[in-house]
């Protein structure tokens, strides 16, 4: 199965379960994490040939996306005598992805790079729509770049080892797609267990195709792109109060969806009904929907740090029923305050 | 004077002696250097309004335009709270508007600046283009991105205060774009002292409309662009070798074109004495035209070194004619090396 991304500039390719030989008559680098390479290298390896091929293996986990680790890619591409002409191939989850994604944009002014996702987080998310980016002490994402990858390569076997607890975590993102804009997934989410390769890469396909759309739309998140950041905006604050150890990040999202789901009934956007089997959906794949807030102003002061918001407004990205969003900023702080004390 | 630079995306004008109040609605930070700032600063804050006005004061000096000071930039913008409304302004040199344009295209996935440079350097060349960076210990410019600017603010008066050696270095820019591309200017040069701010306005005008047309036909240096690295393929040696110490860029480029000039003269693409005219031409604004060469063969393979060139071929862009440029990439070791004999 194939996506494509139509951009304004240029176009790509999501490939999905169609990975075989990739050619590169070029110097490639592939950049992975250590438990990734583990199980998988070796499989990607005999696929891959090129002029040079390099493996550089980063330390797992979000705490390592930083510029520590990036100069280190990049030192290690110069040590390599990488051009303009070689190519970066991201081989891990969302980590591994964002930061090879922002290494290769500002390698010499920006090289291409290929995304090989291996979490179905990145798989039907992270790893389409060119964003990239590290963190630093102020908070996530806060550094990066829009560069977009020159293709991507989904393959729903690399999940066979993914933890059940990341698995559902990506499953969270797929229900916010389902719940943003399409209606049918949702219905099929309730329905289906992801038991089997054929449902997942179903997920996989629809997912992919609602990202595709929504990127070519608005790439550099003008408008509907942010969308895509419901749950995220409870989400985020969630993550930076557990000091982002407590919670995956889809799991911070999941519980976040419920809190706007809760504003959304609070406004007569969504039914007791809807509200209700949302979450029970979240609940059948065993993601968290509740979190008990300590301090509602202080929860509330920390929607101001979200980079997505600016000039003191915050925007809460709601559903309109099921399978349709609303953006709204002009929610009064009592009204976000009564729905927040519901989860003290 | 305005010069328009047409993109695909989008398109900016540089102001020519015409900077006059400006006003934001949203937060704004200028990035300076101590020497600029000394001279300059209070006259360019009369002219400024904004919602909050930041000051962010690098060193001064190519040394600085490193990961430590970007760093250092970009942790200031997020203790003053800037999001991705906020713009930048780089008011100094090259160094401070590659940073900043570097800073800018990084901060929370980029966000808009301004040049207002205050050499001539970065007013005829540097300052127009969206080529952002800083250096490594691998090189210069390694690292970034293209970024264009939303608007380029070049004054002549700036230049009064400027370091003769530092205006002449500028020259040697202008005189590039006129072997390249304008036949007119390199008459107009040979002819002016650059004695009056009405000379030096027309040269900015020139070089910036020979820029913009460049960049306009060529934003990422896939083709045309690269012609504006005349003289830099030997510069960038001769700057490596002397540790970046002995010589401006400028001063570099200046001797590196006329070496560029002897090969061209070698492969019959100009005259004797053409070859002459132009070195007569540097030598009047006191460029230096000549650097000794200890190891050629050493010389030769850090042409290798240089990220401009990939592949193993080495594009040399020459002469071909004055105000005509060609670019060759079949030229033999033996012929180059028999060149940089001659500057033994």
């Amino acid at each position: 199965m194939q996506v494509d991304v139509d951009l304004k500039d240029f176009s790509y390719k999501v490939f999905i379960d169609e990975l075989s030989q990739l050619k590169f008559n070029q110097n490639v680098a592939i950049i992975t994490n250590q438990t990734v390479s583990g199980l998988w290298l070796k499989d990607l390896l005999s696929l891959i040939e090129a002029k040079n091929l390099n493996i550089i293996s980063i330390p797992d986990g979000e705490n390592y996306k930083n510029f520590d680790t990036l100069n280190f890619i990049l030192e290690q591409l110069f040590v390599a005598k990488f051009d303009r002409k070689s190519t970066l191939i991201a081989f891990g989850g969302g980590v591994v992805s964002d930061i090879t994604g922002f290494a290769a944009s500002i390698f010499q002014r920006g090289i291409d790079f290929i995304n090989i996702p291996t979490t179905l987080l990145s798989q039907i998310d992270a790893s389409v729509g060119g964003k990239t980016g590290i963190n630093n002490k102020f908070g996530k994402n806060l550094i990066g770049s829009f560069h977009q990858p020159k293709a991507v390569y989904c393959e729903s076997k690399f999940l066979k080892t993914l933890p059940y607890r990341e698995f559902v975590a990506g499953v969270a993102e797929g229900i916010k797609m389902a719940i943003m804009f399409d209606k049918n997934l949702f219905k099929f989410l309730e329905k289906s267990d992801l038991k089997t390769q054929n449902e997942i890469s179903k997920l996989i396909k629809k997912c992919v195709e609602i990202k595709a759309k929504v990127v070519s739309l608005d790439e550099r998140e003008s408008n509907i792109r942010v969308v895509l950041n419901y749950g995220h905006t409870f989400g985020h604050v969630i993550e930076n109060n557990t000091n982002y150890l407590k919670f995956l990040h889809g799991e911070a999202v999941s519980i976040g969806m419920n809190m706007a789901n809760h504003l959304a009934f609070r406004l007569n956007l969504i039914s007791k009904d809807e509200l209700v089997s949302i979450e029970k959906l979240l609940i059948k794949f065993n993601l968290p929907t509740r979190y008990k807030i300590k301090d509602i102003e202080k929860f509330y002061d920390k929607f101001f740090l979200d980079k997505k918001s600016s000039n003191k407004k915050i925007k809460f990205i709601l559903p309109n029923g099921i399978g349709k969003y609303i953006v709204k900023d002009d929610i009064s702080k009592d009204i976000v305050l009564e729905v927040l004390r519901e989860f003290q």
